[in-house]
């Protein structure tokens, strides 16, 4: 029998990925989908492109509980912590994409997102949902928290070399492109086509969200207390993040040790695929996909290892990385329902 | 055991995209792959998107018709004749997306190709592979030519007003928009990216090679000679071919006679989709998949019949349908396959 | 002394497209703006392309009427009536960029914009403001109706063919595509970045408000009553309208006659490129510039005119005709200001 | 009586520009132009843009110098010597907009470029046209090297800390992003545009020729030789280019203080927008326009300058600039011809 799963906040746009990924998933189906918004409308009158398809009616937030062995919540930050609570009484998975169980230290959520734990101990049984860093923790968990997407693309790209403790942690500068469906599917000014199309801009310089969450990881896999520079930019285009990250190597160290560490940390990962020497990750490549491309780069003159990391932000950093934690916590090979091949052009 | 599929061409945009489908069709897989000028290479070296999913190396065209079932050319017209006699000769079924067997009559394929058939009982035996409209002509055949991109797409907007009379077949004019994966993956001064992005301009205006084409499946409906005004124009985006259609309702026909002989000719068809009253085919609905979307609109001051499609121009205007026509030629649900859901954006 | 010119809803599109012309005109000068969602604010604020260049405060309209010699207004429909009258009224010329003097029939203007005509006499002395068709009427005029966009590039393509009589006056169609800026600067669901980038569609299929507008120039110029089938698209770029055209050649009418009656008639026009043989309009070649850019086809197959004419929908289509509107009314060369060079990418 | 200018290369997308800021410049007016690839054509034939503005044939290089008072050259590297040592000799002007003259050590010129100094004493008169930093030096000579695209935005963006040594000119990281039309003309695989459109990545990681000039320019105004990490990228947009710069705050130095030294060094300079606190520098706010927007950005945590600078690659980094340079080198002010207000969409 194929696996309930259930979405709150269907009609935002990683609700709505999370329909095209469940689609073609052949052990799950979609038992049931949420909106306040369009509460009573069927998701094909949102998202046409799915007419046909899935043109199911968005119900209330307790009928996809009550229907669904696993939920996904896309909601804004703050709204996902009683519904956990709940999904955990009533013995539900809850795989959260927003922000509020990402955090493990209360004081850093509330400074960034000015919330605070409403129950310790539900985030202490949470789990960080990154699997190719974390995979072990997440196993036989049911609350998770999946990453951001810039917290997703930056940490692949830095931490074979962190862990290993080639490069330093200190002045590790991210400088991160992405594209506009990260923004949401709200029209605003700064959305609006011809304001954004052939532009480009930073945007929450050293002042995003993601900033603490990227540390988070870091931190954890180096052992020590990381800070780092974070500067977003949104690009004209639909989809994907490419990450520039820049870090000293440290003395003694060489790149083909490097190199050799990255081959070596990522080999059996089929989702993330380093690049040959040369070649450059561009999002053009893994766009629709839950892929995450690695390019190395050394600049010899200063010994500053430059690792780039493209993601789909809407799928490995957003709907496609849930699934793959479904698959993981009900215990079925990572890469089920990897339909999701990138497309050429 | 699965059918195995060969491609020829596999470096163009067409053969590229036949992969993308094949790599997750349950019931067929790659057996080779050839290109001329990257003979010897991995294909994901050409299409990096396909790394880890598709490093097979391109092959001789000799190979690929030995180690496959079905073989699919995606070839400059010309060139798939004298293949398609050696497909025939060994027995293996044969899809061409080129042009060379597309037109039933000689003196239109010379007039407007310069080329004249090598075989005429190979032309014979092939057949016209556009499903929804001539599905029993395909089923049993083993030759099949792929309909055009622009030949999918306007005549699935017009066959059902013309199959049952409602319509003028005089005065027929056809006004299409395409991306710009219809003209190849070579660069030239025309799609070149500063010269076309935030551009939009008509080509080939009433010259385009489709003409003959559209004029021959509306004919082939109507039992009469039709003869239509056709003007493709390029579209600075991908992927995605829009065709407004233009037709006189005859005298005495309602609008809503019309409506309902799309219903009743669509009604049992997966691909098509039919939008409801007041929605407009959009590109942006359908892209990376094999449906075509279809709005009708009445202009009420000219009592003139409206028909927009949209469809994707490399997939049901090229490598989907292929696949749909390989289905139906190996008695598989034609919808086998069809992992292809469009993204909501 | 140089002209005073205020501007009335300074801060949507064509208001600041007003603004970034008349910046580098050499005989008139930006004298005072207004706008009801950004009064007391500068106008660099609202668009930051023109710190430095325009940081002049919105006030109100009635500042702006009293500094300024001629007004422009470009504000929805309904709201010119009254600001003509008061124009009027203290002897300034008054050049209105909406649809409230556009239509010289009350009766339509009450079918397809809901309103009636204030004041009778106002609607008399006011004037159509296409310069190339109509300039010996604008001289002297002080009350001016800038044509919209779709209405200035269809009839421009139409022009030359219906005056001489040489196509038939039923039967045309004119499918135009337009950029984004068409639909103003408030964000909608419908021109949010990743719902309209890669996708195209049709909208108020056969049922825009500048069907009777068009209508109204090709009677006038035929001096018979035309009815057209017209559909506007809207394409993801900025700027420019192409309108494909079509129209049923003459009996006994040849193409090189019509080509030849194009290049009498626009032999002396400044601001109509009437492209060689061969070429296509591409809105490509205008965007920024006040040109239109046409070119002639001709379907020998069905013996049909396919013109179509490209121009910048915010300056030939807005803008850029008001100035060249201004230019006639105050006496000065047409061409004055005219540093728009559309530029080659 | 006007300047006569001459474009050597008029049909490469730098020369192209250089057309267009011509054609309105009060001051000059193009005496002739010349392509190696479109001898005997017109521009417009080339570039139907400028038809009926600059219908010019190309002529000789010869031809060009003959009849010019200013030469202004877009060549490839390598080609420039020679032709400055002809104009040197017939006492005409020559700013090249290629890479030439631009390094002031050989060494380093024969690293980069593989091409030796042909005449030393040329390259000591000739000077590098960088007005904001290097005004002085220019006045008075006839040899200007012209900046390159990324060499422009980088340097302005950190002039004021490094002159004023309020941040450490070690481990500085500039992150660019880029246009396409920095990468020419010429159509090629990279810039087709189904590969480029919805694509983003980096090149020449730590690799890019721009490199040391950036250092030059750098080491010049902090007086110690400065190394940089210079990672490029290519952006889906026409023009433009982002530069984020990372450089560590000294000891002592508060941001204010930065804020103020920008202040202070720019407050006179036209061509350079210091953006209000919160605002953020946008390429859509300067294309088509010979402006530099810059906005500073505090990272407290890390206490690091992020300074940001906005160009148009095609204007202030290359054509605009030359023209700044010829208005210099020819006693005009500055701005003379600033017919370059940048669109607001």
């Amino acid at each position: 029998m194929k696996i309930k799963a259930g979405i709150i906040g269907a009609t935002g746009y990683a609700g709505a990925e999370l329909v095209r990924i469940l689609l073609t998933h052949p052990e799950a189906e979609i038992a049931a989908i949420s909106s306040v918004s369009f509460e009573g409308k069927p998701l094909s009158e949102v998202y046409p492109s799915y007419k046909g398809l899935c043109d199911m009616e968005c119900q209330t937030q307790d009928e996809v509980v009550a229907k669904s062995d696993v939920i996904f919540a896309a909601l804004p930050h703050g709204l996902s912590q009683e519904l956990a609570a709940q999904c955990d009484k009533e013995g539900k998975a809850f795989i959260d994409l927003g922000a509020d169980f990402r955090l493990k230290s209360e004081e850093e959520y509330q400074e960034w997102y000015g919330c605070t734990f409403l129950d310790h101990d539900l985030h202490k049984r949470s789990v960080y949902g990154l699997p190719e860093l974390f995979r072990d923790a997440i196993k036989g968990k049911k609350i998770i928290a999946n990453p951001g997407c810039y917290t997703t693309g930056a940490p692949l790209a830095l931490a074979p070399a962190v862990i290993n403790g080639l490069v330093s942690t200190d002045g590790i500068i991210v400088d991160s492109k992405s594209g506009v469906t990260g923004a949401g599917r709200k029209p605003n000014q700064g959305n609006h086509y011809p304001e954004l199309n052939e532009g480009f801009h930073a945007y929450k310089v050293a002042n995003h969200r993601h900033t603490p969450e990227i540390e988070q990881t870091l931190s954890r896999l180096s052992g020590q207390k990381v800070t780092i520079t974070f500067v977003p930019h949104l690009l004209p285009v639909n989809r994907g993040i490419l990450s520039t990250c820049y870090a000293k190597i440290k003395d003694g160290v060489t790149f083909e040790q490097i190199q050799k560490a990255y081959k070596d940390f990522y080999q059996d990962e089929f989702f993330v695929r380093l690049l040959p020497d040369g070649a450059n990750a561009d999002i053009h490549n893994i766009k629709y996909s839950n892929f995450c491309d690695i390019s190395l780069h050394h600049d010899k003159r200063t010994n500053t290892l430059i690792a780039i990391s493209a993601i789909d932000n809407m799928v490995k950093g957003a709907a496609g990385q849930a699934i793959q934690n479904m698959n993981i916590i009900f215990d079925l090979p990572e890469t089920t329902g990897r339909v999701l091949v990138p497309p050429a052009f």
